[in-house]
């Protein structure tokens, strides 16, 4: 993260640099640097792109811009909601910026949305700097908690038809978030039928996190399959979800229920649906 | 690019970037600059990166990479074989390096694969640079032509079953790769039931420029569908190919044939050839 380092406010050179590697990353030039400030969790910074618009920067690696949120909100979220024959009540864990809140709404039959957020401050950045996402926040159908997601699954039985965990990558604070533990417990809140779905990094940089968290999860849900959506600003260009069931079937192999018609969606179709889950031979090996 | 001007022999610190727009841009750790030589045509320049081995660099703009080239390679060599009923005769235009030659070699029916090069400079870094990359080009079966593209083409007669260009952007030199009368010339190269195959820019930063390509394109090749491919190290991440049919089928539906058994292939496979025609919303937006 070069951007505090190299001053605010920023001259007009000024870029931010995300590192994937220690040897790679990727640049975007700062047009104004909105919001920097650290909560009890993390690093939380906020700037305008040329390219992107607004970037959302959680210690140091980017989490949304409004320039390809789109990929990856429709992607969390139309993939395990039209995998689930009727879903009403969601459960989204982390995602605070409120993109996949946004996009379980388009679901008319969708009664209740729940957002569990630990990070009140990137609640208050979704809200301020990045409206054409948060804009479901406030919608009547949408209860917003800010607690510990962990600590809110625990202990729920058939809760909820779908779980989302939109989370930062599963090292430090996100890590409870991918572990067999908080897995079980997500299983227990899922009512029969019920569809998990998480992001699950990326398989170019992460390729060996990435096979650590589908074990990891096939633990406890036997029946994982991942897919896959180029998402320009994430490390590599591609990033990896992972979608599960607690039903016999295959995840991959649930029909997709189509959209309402209208929906405006960028990214999500029904044919994207079924080809995202084909991976190339070098992401399986990688699963091993 | 960075690399000259911040001096060869570079320090501990020495990084390759190559800007995708004035605003955005990718970054590599120089382990090593191999090469840096002006040919009549272009800029050529190598280096040994820690991510992605050895790169191939001209006129600023990463072409490939020892990391990933395996999934550009295959994506533009065997999608078109493939689509064929019975290739014997491969003509690729541009593509010195001997990427898609050595993933032509594969399909056991190809008779001659002829390569024309216009860069005498790009062929020889690449046997010298990238051993792995133009293994094929000592192959009996390979005759290499270093002479223009264009003027090869013109006035062949149904002289081959693939034609693939694998040029630079076409801007420049690459342009007249990507007029109508070459696609013309080129239509007249194909043996009936030929088929062409392009590659096509990225939609994220050259989106205008994939589009203007596929109309050009469709105006000779009616029957052209486009498709993707993540690759780390191009432009967004997520890269365009075109396929054109001589023959009354849309390319996209013509059946693939399986390569031989056990073939060395890491991205390719029939799924991902089905999956790749499958373009997002956004993507189809930008073709128009």
């Amino acid at each position: 993260m070069k951007l505090p380092q190299e001053g605010y406010p920023p001259s007009a050179d000024t870029w931010f640099t995300e590192y994937h590697s220690p040897n790679s990353g990727i640049s975007l030039k700062v047009k104004r640097p909105l919001f920097s400030g650290e909560s009890a969790f993390q690093k939380v910074e906020v700037f305008e792109s040329k390219d992107f618009g607004n970037v959302l920067v959680l210690d140091g690696a980017i989490q949304t811009t409004e320039g390809d949120e789109f990929i990856y909100h429709e992607m969390l979220t139309h993939v395990p909601l039209c995998a689930h024959p009727g879903p009403r009540r969601v459960l989204i864990v982390g995602g605070g910026d409120g993109g996949c809140v946004r996009e379980a709404l388009r679901h008319p039959g969708v009664e209740e949305v729940t957002l569990v957020e630990i990070d009140q401050m990137v609640i208050d950045c979704a809200r301020k700097f990045f409206p054409g996402i948060s804009s479901g926040l406030n919608d009547p159908r949408v209860r917003v908690e800010v607690r510990d997601g962990v600590k809110f699954v625990r202990g729920r039985r058939r809760a909820f038809d779908v779980i989302i965990v939109d989370s930062t990558d599963p090292v430090a604070m996100a890590s409870p978030l991918s572990r067999t533990s908080f897995f079980r417990a997500a299983k227990e809140a899922l009512r029969p039928g019920g569809i998990y779905a998480a992001q699950a990094q990326g398989p170019v940089f992460e390729g060996r996190n990435m096979a650590r968290f589908a074990r990891a999860i096939r633990k406890v849900f036997p029946r994982t399959d991942l897919y896959l959506a180029g998402i320009p600003t994430y490390p590599g260009g591609i990033w990896g979800f992972a979608l599960s069931a607690r039903g016999r079937k295959r995840p991959s192999a649930l029909p997709p229920r189509p959209l309402p018609r209208g929906a405006p969606v960028r990214f999500y179709s029904q044919e994207i649906h079924r080809a995202a889950f084909v991976l190339p031979p070098y992401i399986r090996d990688i699963l091993g």
